[in-house]
């Protein structure tokens, strides 16, 4: 058995050929091509499976959709580029319901400004959805391969709520069957936990600010903060030293360090950049630390930490 | 339960928006997008099952990953476009012959030409093979919906292969399983259909040739001749009358007209256009027959035919 991660370096050494300048293919979270002398066409796929990425007891098919698109659009956004079009297809059994599936897509599809023009539907036995979509960038994307020691480390905002999201609806569905059957009683458990879980937001608009503002290297929150920053250190050669991580309303610090598909952005900056212009009427991101010129530096606190997150299986 | 084509055509409008001059959304075989203002971008998007599109019992994992990328790659030379990129997405169970699985993918990658920059790698109960392709176009696409009527119908080729080369490994498995498990004697059984069934050709070169030449419709076939030109025909808005079908050696009338995944071009071109300049060093097109004024028209040798593939049911 073979760990995702070792998997996908597997294939990128197999699939490695001779590229452009500037072009990035497998490794990132969008693939670079040129498409055209000044501009940049980003390329991402994400595929959400029912009952492994979403659990259906808890969350619907409409979310199972929205969280398909937001997956790969969160890849263009930790580019910095902004969305193009999306092909969507659809494996799964007779009887899935494609409206409800698609109330989700759509939504994602119109609020992000990402049209979904093509795919395809086909039967399977599991439920299996695919976001491919192109992106687009006027100047150079930011890879993860860009950060360099001394750089800061910025995150779009507090951590972990996606992971406590899923841990109320998980709380809820055992307090509902503890009382066999009987309905749940009105609840005060943050309803935005669950959206957050529900609905996570691509942070296309943070993502083409911290491009803008000169950021070094950038990647989405899906597997972890801890995990993610590894990957950015892996890419970039260097280290990181976090001082403090900002933990979302309800979540738990292990949430905010391991949780997934918060898609919250870290990207790393040289110290002499500000955000402040760029980040003008967004959040202004959160100084989580510093790269350091050690590539083997893990610290958060100044403790060493583990930065390996959950991998798929092959 | 809904038929496919009913899904696809309730999706089709659920998501239609208006489009710029020339764009083509759902509902061709690939979707066409302005990249530049002398350029159109082509996406698409083809899902393989193991076990729905192909039988893992009779063919490997490798011939699975060649035919989710020729399946692509067909679509893109049905607009008679030229690769550009591919996203490649697998969900399947651990244990899954990931490297087999590339073997095919990859093959069919470098000789068409289309590196795969991308993708995704994710657990799931079944074998589902995603591969979205980018294309590019420096004229104007060949949709299906330029067909008119008095246009010559033509295919690159003789037709049924893939059905006849599925239907040879059927024979032999069971002939196998009927000696006990003996193993298979010497054949003489059409190597020539078995491959085209496990390593179908996109025909890319023949897709830009009709485009040059002057096509004002095509598909290919992948859902079985007839149903395919049924949809250049509902599209376009005219009948058809077929005056002969040429059948690869081997195989059936009933294949040569029904069996999909011979990933042949069917095109419509106008009575004055020539095809001989266009495919120089390339097979010449077969004659099929005539497009008609009545769009009810489906007629084969004079017989009205069935134009209703198998569909995937939702």
């Amino acid at each position: 058995v073979t760990g995702e991660f070792a998997a996908i370096g597997g294939l990128r050494r197999r699939l490695a050929r001779p590229t452009l300048a500037g072009e990035t293919w497998i490794g990132d979270d969008a693939a670079v091509v040129r498409s055209s002398p000044d501009e940049w066409l980003l390329l991402a796929a994400d595929t959400v499976v029912g009952g492994v990425h979403a659990d259906l007891d808890l969350t619907g098919l409409d979310d199972l959709g929205w969280k398909a698109m937001a997956a790969s659009l969160s890849d263009v956004a930790a580019m910095g580029g902004q969305p193009g079009h999306a092909l969507v297809t659809v494996a799964g059994p007779p009887g899935t319901d494609l409206e409800r599936l698609y109330d989700g897509l759509s939504a994602a599809s119109l609020k992000y400004e990402c049209p979904i023009v093509g795919g395809d539907l086909t039967n399977a036995g599991s439920l299996v959805v695919t976001v491919a979509v192109t992106g687009r960038c006027s100047g150079s994307p930011v890879l993860r391969s860009g950060a360099r020691p001394g750089d800061r480390i910025w995150v779009t905002g507090p951590l972990g709520a996606a992971a406590a999201g899923l841990r109320v609806l998980q709380e809820r569905a055992s307090a509902t069957s503890d009382r066999s059957g009987a309905g749940v009683p009105p609840s005060d458990a943050p309803q935005a936990l669950v959206r957050a879980h529900s609905r996570p937001q691509p942070r296309l608009a943070e993502g083409m600010a911290a491009r803008a503002a000169g950021a070094s290297a950038m990647i989405d929150v899906s597997d972890g903060l801890l995990a993610d920053l590894g990957h950015i250190c892996e890419e970039s050669g260097v280290g990181f030293r976090i001082d403090s991580v900002p933990v979302a309303d309800g979540a738990t610090l292990t949430e905010a360090l391991r949780g997934g598909e918060d898609f919250a952005l870290v990207f790393c900056a040289p110290e002499t950049v500000s955000l402040r212009d760029a980040f003008h009427g967004l959040r202004h991101p959160v100084a989580l630390g510093v790269c350091t010129a050690d590539p083997e530096d893990r610290f958060l606190e100044g403790e060493a930490v583990d930065t390996h997150g959950w991998e798929h299986q092959w």
